[in-house]
């Protein structure tokens, strides 16, 4: 205000300003008026450039999991490694094709650099399929030519264009595939434009492109080097200047270095490019690829058909999470477990009145909520559309001001409930205590946590629900199959059932089944309450019990028992809010 | 390719493309031609807009070390709560004030709604400070006027500018503090461009700014509704058309539900906006505020001085995961375990040849590193510079395929290692192996665990290193105070020490002390290895031992004996290197 900000001693002399580094030149840039009126063609890269920057890379069964996701939601271009480089890559891509796994209307895409060996290596990967996607990329930036190669541009260009000599004569070594090609200079952002331009356009000419057998001209930010309307500018000015535009697929790939990915990826759009590559959640090298799922519910968000499916966000996410073994962060747009979520007094009332409001037009004009115009203020979609929904929570403090829901349940009852979890449980204090955002002392919270997820006392008659947990035996076979034989009170009458899974939590939900219910488990985690001889667990599952998804809890000295009562827990809650 | 992509099915008729819900139209706009050169003004909204999106408000211990933190990396605006709307936070402002916490170049903001009952106390929650920023606001949205308000646009001007001269009028009876004033139209990006000029400008007509006591004229994308060019013609054209140029700040509070907040940051200050309001590492309502820190670390790495401290990036993010009790992800830019760590052996040999080059050029120019322009590819940034380091990392695969070092150690041994250790294990693996990405059984990977962080057998003399545990006891006394008595072999010869703190880690590290042991643990992380009556515990500590960091493991029955074996692996590790 009055007082300045201070330098703050950090060596910025070490770093050079972009445009003093690469001149970007386009004062009568068209993009900025421009406005996205439709999806672009996507692929999606989780596969390669994904699956390269994780600690752990996919195992197969992994990989096959990511590619049939994929292949579910809607993409249609799909990069499925980099064989060259790698075997289990390499063995990838076979299984693919020779298990017959591709759609017809899919198309993969392989990774190579420009060396003779790896190229034929590839060419052997893709043999078999109908179609592919060869994508060879060479470094063109200034600072790689320098530290990395030791080569000026006319070296460089040489290497793009012998990868681009060979690829065509190879082609004819496998006529029964259809081999479309895609070329990336890798490191576009640190190369200058009119040399960046000068090697698409050599490469274009040996590849021979034409309308009806487009190539793919890649122009990926490896890493991302200045604010994005720099990166839109440069993609205008590299269209205006590639040869053969009618023959030629605009492709984008930007990475995450800034923070601006989306934002680069939407303004290279604007700017006329074609397609986007990127990755589900934004996984990838460092700051990840750009985020796929992002772009496409911001062009829903807009009314327009992203032309993938995301109606059921949660699955999609739990499979990247799986594939990945990372966790999408509580605040990723669209998918974290905060954004359809409002804290404040006055965010919850004005969404409140927006739900009112379409609840009165709806009746006046006969239509239902689905048939209205979305207008909730703080919720940009209809939680609903992805399979989600607007969450209200109170914030609840303790008396002592010292926190709320989770750190009381943890730091008194050594409860460390999954977010998700705690974000449920908000709700039901709301609910229970009628509070608006006031205290309530750690013994009510307790009581509330007790009575909605807990049984009164363990293995007798109480009024928790349906179920009482009883006792189980379980038989754990040769085959990885277990076996169980459990007993409950279902409404106070004894009853044992059978049934057998991969593990007891499967095996137990077999059994469920053969009284009527039906329980998924989404989500699970346990940890023990203390350690040493005295060791009790506690046991989360989310499960979708019917067509509902609900928490259920269970604490026990076993691990096994805890966990088939926390499903119990589930179904008793949702009996309980079904009756 | 030949087969185009389809129709998702999603109900995309529900939702009104943004440009069809405010036109903002500015053919002749400047931003995109211009380039950041300096720091904004900045102000952390942390206490505020950031506590109050989480599921467990911040104690006042957290909020106070949350703006220790931000005083400390030279912040000078900080917003600290919302007085009037919760007892907690008027409780903490007082605080700040009653125990002469502000620093004297440091200026509080306070939001407030313009009731008159919230505005009274505002100004009673701000007395004696020395000067505060008063922040006030009401929504101007079009849907929020319809839904929310169920009034015109005088009707929402009238609350605006009797907020305004009751603000005025107030200000006469806290004579001692210079009371410095902030508007914003929230739910500006839902508000046609035309009213919001002139509601902003029947305000400052009443606050009646001048060249030297100016005030802030504040644009939140409380929802981000478009790309983020059009935020930055909005912001040009808003400045365009505001009234006391001279008089006023014109500020941005980007939130992140598109994720393009960081981009709307930088193309709205590119357009003429003087200051930025935004969250450590992007906390905030849903998706969060704009990430201060990116925005600083942008700059930075264009060589322009943020004027805030990064440099011990590590110690910022561990005190804002403390206060927020949310993570912060693996690939957050600048921030994220992931950002400065290479998988592929591409980029590894590219970086290698990076810093060879730099190394070379010093050499030649009789200069240190830290003295030349850095480059090296896919690091945007010397690591250093924030306290971190690059890791090379190898992955490793065992022989079936199924999976690398964390799976292996997870499903083979239960351990289920901190993403931090993980990195820093596959680096202990890549040494030791020498492989490069190749297969590495699962026996030869644990061997290498325990060579490297685990005695050989407890409580016997070994190779392990410095320090072999072997005894120790613990009293808790009353006052919280633990007091440790702990034996060990040092060198082989026995030591027993003694120390006291405020838990046994604490009192044990004291104890090291009279040794000559510095040890600081940064992280730390236990699970139970199996629940039952066989439980045992792993503790894993991250420890600064001198200058180096590194990870410590610990097993045992005893949580407590687990955490302390940690310690002494990390100090042994420590000393191993350094022999």
């Amino acid at each position: 205000m009055i007082h300045p900000q201070q330098p703050s001693g950090m060596p910025v002399a070490k770093y050079v300003p972009f445009q003093d580094q690469i001149t970007v030149d386009l004062p009568d840039r068209t993009w900025p008026t421009k406005v996205i009126s439709k999806a672009p063609r996507w692929c999606a890269v989780d596969l390669r450039d994904g699956n390269q920057a994780l600690i752990d890379p996919m195992s197969p069964d992994r990989k096959k999991r990511m590619f049939d996701l994929l292949v579910r939601m809607g993409y249609k271009e799909i990069e499925v490694g980099f064989p060259s480089a790698s075997q289990t890559d390499y063995d990838f891509v076979r299984e693919l094709i020779e298990g017959h796994h591709i759609p017809d209307d899919v198309t993969i895409q392989v990774l190579t650099q420009c060396r003779d060996h790896l190229v034929e290596r590839t060419f052997d990967a893709i043999r078999g399929s109908k179609q592919a996607i060869v994508h060879f990329y060479n470094s063109t930036s200034v600072l790689q030519r320098r530290v990395v190669f030791g080569m000026d541009q006319d070296g460089i260009i040489d290497i793009a264009l012998q990868g681009a000599r060979l690829c065509r004569k190879l082609e004819e070594t496998i006529p029964d595939t259809k081999v479309y090609y895609e070329y990336s200079p890798e490191s576009y952002t640190g190369t200058e434009l009119d040399f960046a331009v000068r090697i698409c356009n050599e490469v274009i000419d040996v590849i021979d492109p034409t309308p009806d057998h487009k190539m793919i001209v890649n122009l990926p930010a490896t890493v991302e080097m200045a604010t994005p309307n720099v990166y839109a500018d440069s993609i205008e000015w590299m269209i205006r200047h590639l040869d053969r535009r009618e023959s030629v697929v605009v492709s984008l790939h930007p990475h995450n270095d800034r923070g601006t990915g989306v934002a680069a990826a939407e303004l290279g759009y604007l700017a006329g490019a074609d397609r986007i590559e990127g990755c589900l959640f934004g996984n990838g090298e460092r700051t990840g690829n750009v985020d796929l799922v992002t772009l496409g519910m911001n062009l829903f968000s807009q009314g327009i058909d992203p032309e993938i499916d995301f109606s059921d966000l949660d699955e999609i996410r739990r499979t990247v999470e799986h594939c990945n073994q990372l966790p999408v962060g509580e605040r990723h747009p669209w998918g974290g477990d905060l954004v359809f979520t409002a804290f404040s007094g006055s965010h919850q009332d004005a969404i409140k009145k927006g739900f009112e409001a379409m609840e009165r037009e709806a009746k006046q004009t006969g239509k239902s909520i689905d048939e209205l115009v979305w207008g909730v203020p703080y919720l940009p979609i209809d939680p609903h559309d992805v399979g989600r929904s607007y969450e209200a929570v109170v914030r609840v403090n303790s008396q002592s001001g010292k926190g709320g829901v989770a750190y009381i349940l943890k730091s008194e009852h050594q409860l460390d409930l999954p977010r998700r979890l705690q974000i449920e449980f908000s709700g039901v204090v709301q609910a229970k205590t009628d509070t608006e955002g006031g205290e309530v002392t750690p013994r009510e919270l307790w009581d509330v946590f007790k009575d909605e997820y807990l049984p009164a006392k363990d293995g007798e008659t109480n009024d928790w629900g349906r179920f009482t947990p009883v006792s189980h035996t379980l038989v754990s076979g040769e085959n990885g199959q277990d076996r169980i034989t459990a007993t409950m009170l279902d409404h106070g009458a004894e009853v044992t059932v059978e049934g057998s899974g991969n593990g007891p939590i499967a095996a137990f939900i077999d059994a469920l089944s053969t009284l009527g219910i039906d329980v998924r488990v989404l989500d699970y985690a346990e940890h023990a309450l203390s350690a040493g001889g005295d060791a009790r667990a506690a046991a989360y599952v989310e499960c979708a019990v019917g067509d509902r998804v609900l928490w259920g809890v269970g604490l026990h000295s076993s691990i096994v028992k805890a966990s088939l009562t926390a499903i119990l827990s589930a179904v008793n809650r949702a009996e309980r809010d079904a009756a």
